[in-house]
């Protein structure tokens, strides 16, 4: 299982050098969909080119809540063709002084706020750049203090995507905020232990645990409560707890057809164990 | 009015010859959009060919509801241009023996795993053929087993609307698994007895008896609830239940303005009966 | 700040003519994403015309609430490119008399109901056209009773941004319905007094009192809480409850990284007050 769920990381994920932008845009926010703030968003990629495509990665992010966002933009990017185009904006510090950035990385373009919500991909990234977005120099309107998702990351990703603005035109260098929302799995002799980084929508427990120090079988612990690692959600009966690698690449407690967020009681952040 | 009911059927529904693909992926699934399972799996339709166009059919079926699946989807289908590329991921299955099809039915094709999803658009669809997905013969990467609607669904699905993909090289003749997750409405002397199939999202409660089984004033019983079937929900006064041949050519119980599902604590599974 | 603010209106606003269609419709109801409504009236526009794109605004509008519908319009359309055709159905006389409507206003057209929706856009607009929908004369089918966001909307809608249809063929010209559902702020010599129009995803209470009735510092009242103008959400403590110009262009009520919604009990319709 560790061999194929290794295979899973995409093959556009392999193409390290920036190619041309393909045309598409991704959007990764909190703004939830009750309200139109993400189509404005649209209406504003859409009038610098009506060719381009918007895609939702999706809007339900917690408010406020970078470590989910910089999870799911790692999980997700790479399934997207090279030179895409990712706006994130989950963005507490709108209106103050922390910077606008566009990373240019993996081959991909990721646009947003400098708090965080790019560590996971630049961790690692060869040849990874980050410029801050100078808002002037761009002409672009001055922005409202509130809402520069649509006032200054739209229309930034809108023109890097129509291949209107070069990356090194964007603003100066730029060394991003160090931080550390996502945390890595600590291996030791007995085993690795970790966190859960999200609770899923079936309310299944997706731990930064990676494959390699799964195997089947292998005990994981949450709690008191002790599981074992196994193939498929359906190798189990419905109604029983067990972990499995799952679609992310890393360690996921579930119940098969039901919530093991539900069944432990366990959130974001809860300590996990897998025995070697 | 069941005349004008008759005549919602969509005009593409009786192109019955399977033609051109349009270009077009609908989704629905149970993934909901917290988590942006969707999103990557538009990731991997454009990674394929830039100009497909996905349309999101809906993706809170309720988990694992096999269902409201195919009885959405038949609803659904038919409103979309001939040649269209229909996936539906609701899979309690993935991961283990289930087969993964695609099925070519009323112009139409339908991706999706092999649980009875597609029931509805089979049954009476003259000519239909089902295969069954050949994955290695695809020359797919090993898929992972908990998440075939990146690695198996969506690549398949956009090989199909690309054209890259002729249905007999999907992979073998296959019978689908036999199943009868939506009831027909059994009709005797007296009228015609059903259940309610889906609730909607006003709290409407839809049913599987036909508009052919209901006229104006008939009597619709539920439990102890006798209705009166009216043309239209603004024929009632706000507030007050009644009974309508819905938009889906059935009979729909329905408070005006409220919420029939609220009022009678009914759901889904409910018995109907509805008066000669 | 009001500098700024007033700045906020997007370019496309002040292109009054109107030009060729943009090939785009968007969609602003309250259908829910639960259903697949929204993806069977996107099935109805391809089918139409495959290159057109459909744009959600939102389809979380309160079921019925005319108001908010036609608040969030107003905010909304001018950020898409002239020409786009924006639909809203938030209907609930549908089936009864209430006319189906095509407008021509501030470059823009809108089709949906005659319930107060465009109440918002029409105010003030020079030049603006109304036209109620002539479903024989367009040669539709004999829409269905309860789903005219399907069977008249969506397809009118796409025929116009495909060019396929004349604005003055839609039908005859049309005196919409006087409504007053979202009331202006009433300013006198001590402030400005105002109300809740909508309470956003976040908690926000979004306001009807203008930019130019607010100036940094000034006091906002809300039932017993006097809250301070500040510049933007970032320039108070977190759990810090102010009121900021927002991005609509108004007055706003916001708790720092919380909910302005819960911590006061407000909800739409409660009374502001702005002092001078």
């Amino acid at each position: 299982m560790a061999a194929s769920t290794r295979s899973l990381a995409p093959v556009t994920r392999r193409k390290r050098a920036v190619t041309a932008p393909s045309g598409i845009v991704t959007l990764l926010t909190d703004f939830g969909t009750r309200d139109p703030f993400v189509g404005v968003m649209k209406g504003v990629v859409l009038s610098v080119e009506r060719r381009l495509e918007v895609v939702d990665l999706t809007h339900e992010i917690e408010p406020q809540a970078i470590a989910p966002a910089a999870f799911w933009l790692e999980q997700s990017y790479g399934w997207f063709p090279a030179g895409t185009v990712h706006v994130v904006v989950v963005d507490p510090g709108v209106g103050g002084e922390r910077a606008a950035l566009v990373v240019r990385a993996r081959g991909h373009y990721f646009v947003g706020p400098d708090n965080g919500c790019f560590e996971r991909v630049l961790r690692g990234a060869a040849g990874a750049e980050v410029r801050r977005i100078d808002v002037v120099r761009l002409g672009l309107a001055v922005p409202s203090r509130t809402f520069h998702g649509r006032d200054v990351f739209a229309p930034v990703a809108a023109r890097l995507a129509a291949r209107r603005l070069e990356f090194a035109a964007v603003g100066p260098e730029h060394a991003p905020l160090a931080t550390a929302l996502v945390p890595d799995a600590v291996r030791d002799r007995d085993g690795t232990s970790g966190v859960v980084v999200v609770v899923d929508r079936f309310g299944n427990l997706i731990t930064n645990v990676p494959a390699a120090a799964a195997r089947l079988g292998t005990r994981v612990t949450l709690g008191d409560e002790a599981l074992e690692l196994v193939g498929a959600y359906a190798d189990v009966a419905v109604g029983t707890a067990a972990a499995v690698v799952g679609s992310c690449g890393t360690v996921e407690l579930f119940v098969r057809d039901g919530s093991a967020s539900a069944r432990f009681g366990a959130k974001r952040g809860a300590s996990v164990r897998v025995s070697a």
